[in-house]
């Protein structure tokens, strides 16, 4: 027999890039979900939960001319009796797999086809701070309907599912903007070459960051950037850069406007859209459409003489108009040219959920926390399998991100509470322990008995410090003989341990004795004074 | 330039063996996780979340003599610079990556450490009629603590579960065993070949199946199977086999015993657990002790005298003491000689739920559902890694598998309810649609606006029946003109159509008018007529 060789011992580590999630972190982005998904499911969409792994043809990442799959996802090939089967892949988003699944079940699922899904994606990609190779997306998606409706109730369901995990309405903004209207500036400027078009996009896309004046020069002659690394710039006219850049201020010059009167240009959004109100000062109901249509309106005189870019608008009115008429106005849902949202992929409409709140920054810095959500109108995706185009529109949220903000504002509590921990005084005596948490249990409070080795009673209340745990039961010897049991309330210990003068701890003391019938009653006491117990009087 | 190759179009396939999960099977599966989830949470256990993929070698199946991992797994090797990187894995159960996890956190977690995990785990094994690749698992383990309270919690939890999700107490049985006694009826009976003693386990472990004459096969010179196939025997002598199949019996011998009196053998079991109730047949809350104690008092005259069969009985012992003291009698947890729960891995107690009720199997032949959950005390996994033997114990609860049974039993709605609909009888007028469905959420009831070409009332109907709807709203332009809403009641619609004579129909029109005003309590009062609105008067 060969010798067996001696191995050494595994290393316990997670795989680079990714972690493990512990209890509150793990309930906590639950009940994120779960008010994400009552949102959802209430506007209709139907919960789909497709198989983390998809074939790389699926999912369209694999070259024609290359061995593996390219970078960005995890992928392997299919040992079959020749050893050489399919690649197969874990899913880098929701949409890949939604536009498989509608190719292959189109003809059983209804049309227009409302589904939400959530769950982890997987990108095989660098890994850095904060960023993990395995994350959550949360996605809604429509798919055969090509009717502006459909990007309204995305859009107000966006703004619905914001407020539904927390976020206050002064909180956020959704920008909307639409492809078409991006194209029709590119063409009013007279951009033809690809590149250079791409170039102006990608500078759009930086009109948060880089202000006015870094779009000038990028759009010129270049600039430098923080780090002190020159910038090549696009080369455009003054007269085209002058374009963009009252493109990219619609929203500023229009408020600046309604302080000022009226515009004197004589141009009208057809459709009903560009019939400004007599009174845009005027504060009414309809005080948020005023602002959409006056941006419409002067994006209309930028853009509108070029077909694609008057289709965008036309879109955008529509969408404007259905939002306003549900009361989302500007205040939650504002037309925001600047909105690019990547190179390829979206064809109308696209939105962005950005939260406004200042947050300091790893370096100490004031900064906008930002977008937290995303998504568009693509019509071609299902094409790909079926060679129909079939229109849809969707939002993906980034649970991680969203639960960090979450986190910024104090709206989670970030340390959650453990069981109420019965100590083990006598270990002949488990079974009358296991007694007293079931009949906590049954009441409907979180309670454990010590499993670890009993010997060293410090060690026991080391624990339930560890587990974070509000209240402690004692039962020794003289405590069983006299029916008694000893409560401990653990976080009134603690805080008289850290700030109580002497008399303040005679007054309050942290520990008592109760008849072993009133176990129960004593504890659910002292949870209540601590605001631990729910509406039921539960503690779960 | 190269010509680009034409490709042909993907297939919409979901890989061999995986599948897509839709609406309600979702829903289902997330609300009995759910309830689960309460139930350990209750008990004190913490949720862990890891994530999906794993180092090869933290998993432990990667052999040293091959090149890939071995079968059973998704393994796929990193590209590094030499483009030879780690090997990673999809976890293949939660087992395996709580090790990991206790051994890598041990200095931040509790000891000891409960936790539990829910979801999908991996299996790259040739898929088969209902079993697929990728399946929900629910783990609830405990680790450093040796206790036997610790295996008492996780049987009495494992209870309180199943009635959690709504298995009835009559339709479940959780059958405990220990292979410690296990190896003690393998050394009474004599033998020492690992290969034989393997044979008698795996024996052992059809008793259910093939009953006490095909374990007598089996043991001695083998049987024919169901199919005709010879399955070689172990080859045992007779008095060796008595004493397998009494160790089987016991249950049935005890039961016996209980009618025709005690038995006549004056061996004890240690620690207080041999000293029987004066009249067995006594109805007390000591009845569920009567039994067990038999069995344990019959078993210890089995395989008392070996060392490690005696160990193996006090544990149980120990086990059904604490158990009965929290009510848990054997009309719920049973000792039971015939589990044994696989070959290696377990190192002491080992439990079995299965579900007693009978379905008809694929041949319309009654028979038991079967076993829905298992584990058991295994006190290796953490070695691998640390060289320190950490005692753990713990349950897996096969997800699918039971919510198999709660659809078999009925106790899950099959078809979920869709949202109201609200159909398009004038596309120019699509903000008062929204309007509509708006007041309906926000009264907490599920509802949405077709977003389908509108051309067609008839496919906007088709479509609601394809949703389940329960309702549809139509306002038509003279509806609008005399400020009301056509409210269509579907469900009764589709009773009517179904059997309804002509005066019945007239009786109870499924179609009747509103206000505009009253359209949400007219919904709501169809919703409520089906039973179908929450205590909270919510659609949700």
């Amino acid at each position: 027999m060969a010798k067996p060789r001696k191995q050494p011992r595994p290393k316990a580590q997670t795989p680079k890039g990714f972690r493990d999630y512990f209890g509150a972190e793990v309930t906590q982005r639950a009940e994120m979900l779960h008010r994400i998904q009552g949102v959802y499911h209430r506007y209709g969409f139907d919960v789909l939960e497709s198989s983390a792994v998809e074939t790389v043809e699926a999912l369209g990442k694999f070259l024609p001319d290359v061995d593996r799959p390219n970078e960005g996802v995890f992928a392997w090939q299919e040992a079959d009796e020749d050893g050489k089967g399919d690649w197969l892949a874990l899913r880098y988003d929701l949409t890949a797999p939604l536009a498989r699944v509608y190719a292959q079940h189109r003809n059983d699922l209804p049309t227009p086809y409302r589904r939400y899904a959530m769950g982890p994606v997987w990108r095989n990609e660098k890994p850095g701070p904060g960023r993990f190779r395995q994350f959550y997306q949360c996605d809604a998606d429509t798919v055969g309907s090509a009717s502006m409706a459909a990007d309204a109730e995305i859009c107000a369901m966006l703004a619905d599912t914001l407020e539904a995990v927390g976020i206050a309405r002064a909180d956020y903004l959704i920008r909307v903007n639409n492809r078409k209207v991006l194209n029709g500036v590119l063409e009013v400027v007279g951009l033809q070459d690809a590149e250079k078009q791409a170039a102006v996009l990608r500078t759009i896309d930086k009109f948060d960051k880089v202000g006015e004046t870094g779009v000038r020069q990028l759009l010129g002659q270049g600039r430098l950037d923080a780090s002190g690394a020159y910038i090549g710039g696009v080369g455009l006219s003054d007269e085209q850069i002058d374009t963009v850049v009252a493109f990219l201020n619609s929203n500023a010059i229009v408020e600046d406007e309604l302080k000022n009167g009226p515009p004197k240009s004589d141009d009208r959004i057809p459709g009903g859209m560009g019939t400004r109100l007599s009174d845009p000062h005027e504060k009414s109901e309809h005080a948020g459409r005023v602002w959409n249509w006056g941006v419409l309106d002067h994006l209309m005189r930028l853009v509108g003489k070029t077909e694609i870019g008057f289709q965008g608008l036309q879109e955008l009115g529509e969408i404007s108009d259905l939002l306003a008429a549900q009361g989302y106005g500007p205040d939650r849902i504002v037309i925001d040219p600047s909105v690019v949202r990547g190179l390829g992929y979206y064809t109308g409409p696209v939105y962005e959920a950005e939260l406004t709140f200042e947050i300091l920054d790893e370096k100490g810095r004031k900064r906008q926390f930002g977008s937290v959500a995303g998504g568009g109108r693509y019509d071609d995706l299902v094409k790909r399998f079926t060679g129909q185009e079939v229109p849809a529109t969707g939002i993906s949220i980034g649970v991680d991100r969203l639960l960090a903000a979450l986190r910024e504002k104090g709206r989670i509590e970030s340390a959650a509470r453990g069981p109420v921990v019965v100590t083990v005084m006598d270990r002949d005596r488990m079974a009358d322990y296991q007694a007293m948490v079931a009949e906590l249990r049954n009441a409907g409070i979180r309670a454990e008995v010590y499993l670890g080795n009993p010997k060293n009673f410090g060690n026991q209340l080391r624990y339930a410090d560890r587990r974070g745990s509000p209240v402690a039961i004692i039962e020794g010897g003289d405590e069983k003989a006299a029916g008694i049991v000893q409560v401990k309330d653990l976080i009134l210990g603690a805080q008289i341990a850290e700030s109580a003068t002497l008399e303040e701890w005679k007054e309050r003391p942290s520990q008592f004795e109760l008849p072993r019938a009133e176990l129960v009653t004593g504890v659910r006491e002292i949870l209540g004074s601590h605001g631990l117990l729910d509406a039921d009087g539960r503690y779960a």
